[in-house]
């Protein structure tokens, strides 16, 4: 499961909420507003890209990414998702899961790297992991 | 295999160019000059999310693309690996894997979304091509 030499990167810990832990990897919601917006963080010393992980981890860490989209596609009625690993600002290795809709904030462009967050108020906080 | 069914996307098609075909998967290169930028097609009509594909196929496209991620960060001297399925504008299921340069046109922003691309010389594309 998680490596004991893990510490969550201070930016994502600040920048996201904990839903649950499970099997090792952290999933967690971003603290945007906007999007319906989890990321998926592997509890792994060092691990920056999908490559660093085992291949067990890493099939975990992708089925529970699809799991994720298709729920949050239904669920929030979204038009498409969009799964990434990007991390060159932040490289400790994460996965975002964001479900998108022609009417948010972004469309059709993707989330990463245009604006400033905006952070959930309470209510929508709960709402939203709640649904999750 | 390959579905019966499938036609490659027109925007996906002029956009880039074919390295090989692989278990049903096609291989291509972007044309960008700006980045070793490989997208990777399943060749299944109909499919625009990751949980579209049945579990073997989706595998074997995270597989290939954690294995291009690797090799495209070696043999390029990346600094990191972008991984992700977007497709706000192109619906058809393409996973982008580009390999990243802290000196490179978008850094540390991802490419998508920002500018136009910037086409390949003949000399440039073989090259690429030769290497992957």
């Amino acid at each position: 499961m998680g490596d004991a030499g893990f510490t969550l990167d201070e930016r994502l810990e600040k920048s996201s909420y904990l839903i649950l832990r499970r099997g090792g990897i952290q999933i967690r919601h971003a603290d945007d507003s906007r999007f319906p917006w989890v990321l998926l963080i592997p509890e792994q010393a060092q691990a920056s890209e999908l490559h660093d992980l085992d291949k067990e981890l890493r099939r975990d860490i992708i089925d529970l990414a699809t799991r994720l989209g298709k729920v949050m596609k239904e669920i929030f009625e979204a038009d498409k998702v969009n799964v990434a690993a990007i991390g060159n600002l932040v490289p400790q290795l994460h996965v975002h899961v964001v479900a998108r809709r022609q009417d948010d904030d972004a469309w059709p462009a993707p989330i990463w790297g245009h604006v400033e967050p905006e952070p959930m108020d309470e209510s929508l906080r709960e709402i939203r992991i709640e649904k999750l």
